[in-house]
């Protein structure tokens, strides 16, 4: 039990020295953390071979789908994939040290907001042993220490990865204990409750798994447990355009959070609409779900029921409305929706501004797919998650995520009591930055 | 036990609609609220009374300190203070709509990042009635909805003040519902699981209220539970600054969270500057407790226990200790610190650099008194707390603490399949703002 506890402390404490570490030694760590992997592809692709023994048995007796095998299995492409991510998050911009804003207070009294690190990083996913370096190297470009526990599937690729970038890192300066492995599901109960060393949580995986997190937990999580997006269709939309949106929103990559699981259509254009997009659905495989109304239009249609409209299919399923304009559609999407990313076709202006202004969600499209929300598409560089919190920061969340800020004053022997009671001095509060 | 529940969905319902509500219309409620109570001060003097009436019954049985009975205590002056903190929150900046980046994606296709509302704040406080109109206030300006449950104590006072913002605020049109007042233990109990509804706590009260708040609840919660501040003075520190600022963080107004608990000095000039500090401190009545060095050079000292390194006193009492340098200081202001305010006394760049580095708190002093670190010294304009989380908001925080943002993608119909695979378009990435 102690164990875990040792393991936070020390990152806690490697965290520090890691905070004020310069950008070239971190670089320097990740370039060489990329080369390690790229000369070791074959160690890494033996061990991945273990897991993909295990996993194969476990496929044959029906426990594992054949999705998760997939997502575990390496080979040299993806590697060479993962050492350019490296490479590329080396030639990022660090986010630390950025000042954020410079006041003057009084002459000679001057104060700094700058961006540094939160600290301690815990990481929480399923199956893929990509997710370590990706992570790893995020939380050390931001200069955060960070634990890490992967699928228990692929436990030896996962070994053999942290090894490496453990061993490449700390050769470069890094402070030593800055990454740590945890390997058991009682490892990761023990770290929900280290508040005090670990200040942010970043899971990765299903619904049900991050939720789980979520609730056993009071450390603050940055991810999103479901993405429930809409396309509304209004009835001044352009319908070459919603036909291309709603395609592309339900079928380039239904499994994903950012693909839609419900559509809205304006009941004046319902029909016509409707009659149009039906066949290419069809054609595309996806089974759609309707209300009576839309049923009416689409004979194929089944009838939803009232759980289908804040469910995530993530597959090729797809719910049908039809509403009575934008109001109700804002009123369903912050009723059924997550608060992740929802869309508004229209060529008229006031209803985009309405839906945007009341839509309550981290991403609101007008005219564009919902599957654009992503920290690539975005141009953040690079996405540590998607976030449906209300706080910190939300949808889309790039190496900015990881890091907050710290106020530094600098005086010469200014005290407060000059600036209050009678004679007070006046503080100039004169933007510098 | 339905009825908070009930309440933070009301407030919810109006946070939607309050989140895009005008500047204008907010700033008219703002100065409607301010005449109202400016023209009701006998009747909020009234109400007071009451809840003074039964505090005197409770201070003479021992039940009520008499520090918190001067904080219940309403007059005039306060009411206007009130008043006056209300205009100057009107005429601050609009926290909302601000547009933080802008950028092209591809022609045609435009991302923005724009300031909004968090949504719903849940704000518990003691005592005090004059936090009312000041959340309120806060929470309106930047468009939250909020629940706040103030001191059983101040209940009519609460009550009176409570009823003329919802009905100046409601009458100049913001939506019904955005202020709840609750009024029993129960109550907060029950707000703390309503993390469905609320986005974020902000507590004020003594450390173990705050704590408890924390302890309670998964919402997220902006504030600080205890203010261990730190003054390390230096073997090149200038001593006459360093004897002006450790008086000033000890003495100034030793109450507050920003005063200094613990004073360390470099070994190399303990002597001359413990007993160039030790009589003003003792003048000022500072009760001194040191570690065995200090005791050495200061006779009148008490030797300082393991807890006392790590207390709170908020009161003329102070912990000596004679560290080996800066490293030591740092060392033990991570340690024992509550990573709120601490500050080094130095003329060499080189060890205050180090020592802002590593420092990890909210705000770090280069010769200036820890007692600067607030909201309205900091230029802030208003002060909703000083946080001590790691996410989010850190230090003095202003009303850019009560937003947070949304995307919002403007497209002409593009689609992400446009994007992807062989002839992808590629994206421009062009910072526009």
């Amino acid at each position: 039990m102690a164990l875990v506890l040792d393991k936070a402390r020390a990152a806690r404490k490697a965290s520090i020295g890691l905070s004020s570490l310069g950008s070239d030694v971190k670089n320097r760590a990740l370039l060489h953390i990329a080369t390690d992997i790229e000369e070791n592809i074959e160690e890494i692709l033996d061990a991945n071979g273990v897991d993909l023994a295990e996993a194969e048995r476990l496929v044959s007796q029906g426990r594992l789908s054949n999705a998760l095998y997939d997502r575990l299995k390496l080979s040299s492409d993806k590697v060479r994939g993962i050492v350019e991510s490296l490479r590329s998050v080396a030639s990022l911009e660090d986010p630390v040290g950025r000042v954020l804003s410079k006041t003057e207070l009084d002459m000679g009294l001057e104060l700094s907001k700058v961006t540094v690190p939160i600290g301690v990083i815990g990481a929480v996913f399923e199956s893929r042993p990509d997710v370590v370096p990706q992570i790893s190297s995020l939380c050390l470009k931001s200069g955060n220490a960070v634990l890490m526990k992967g699928g228990s599937e692929a436990a030896h690729s996962n070994r053999m990865l942290y090894g490496l970038i453990k061993e490449a890192s700390e050769g470069e300066g890094v402070p030593e204990g800055w990454i740590q492995l945890l390997e058991t599901r009682e490892e990761v109960s023990e770290m929900l409750n280290l508040d005090e060393y670990i200040s942010l949580l970043v899971p990765r995986g299903s619904n049900q798994f991050v939720k789980y997190i979520q609730n056993h937990t009071r450390i603050p999580v940055l991810g999103h447990a479901a993405g429930v997006c809409h396309v509304y269709v209004d009835k001044d939309a352009d319908l070459k355009i919603a036909k291309d949106i709603v395609l592309d929103a339900k079928c380039q990559y239904p499994a994903v959070c950012n693909a839609m699981e419900t559509l809205m259509v304006h009941e004046e254009i319902a029909g016509e609409f409707l009659d149009l997009i039906k066949d290419p659905l069809f054609s595309a495989g996806v089974d759609l779900k309707g209300d009576r109304k839309a049923c009416n239009i689409i004979e194929k249609a089944n009838e939803a029921c009232e759980e289908d409209w804040s469910r995530e299919y993530n597959d090729l399923v797809l719910n049908v409305k039809v509403v009575s304009g934008v109001e109700e559609a804002v009123e369903r999407i912050n009723r059924y929706g997550s608060g992740h990313t929802d869309a508004i076709i229209t060529e008229n202006k006031e209803a985009a501004d309405y839906f945007i202004r009341s839509v309550d969600s981290s991403s609101v499209m007008w005219n564009a797919s919902t599957r654009f929300s992503d920290g690539f598409r975005y141009g953040l560089g690079a996405e540590v998650g998607i976030s449906t919190s209300r706080i910190h920061a939300r949808g889309p969340v790039g190496l900015e995520g990881l890091v907050i800020y710290k106020w530094i004053l600098h005086g010469h022997g200014h005290v407060v009591a000059d600036y209050v009671g009678r004679n007070a001095k006046k503080f100039t509060h004169k933007e510098l930055v």
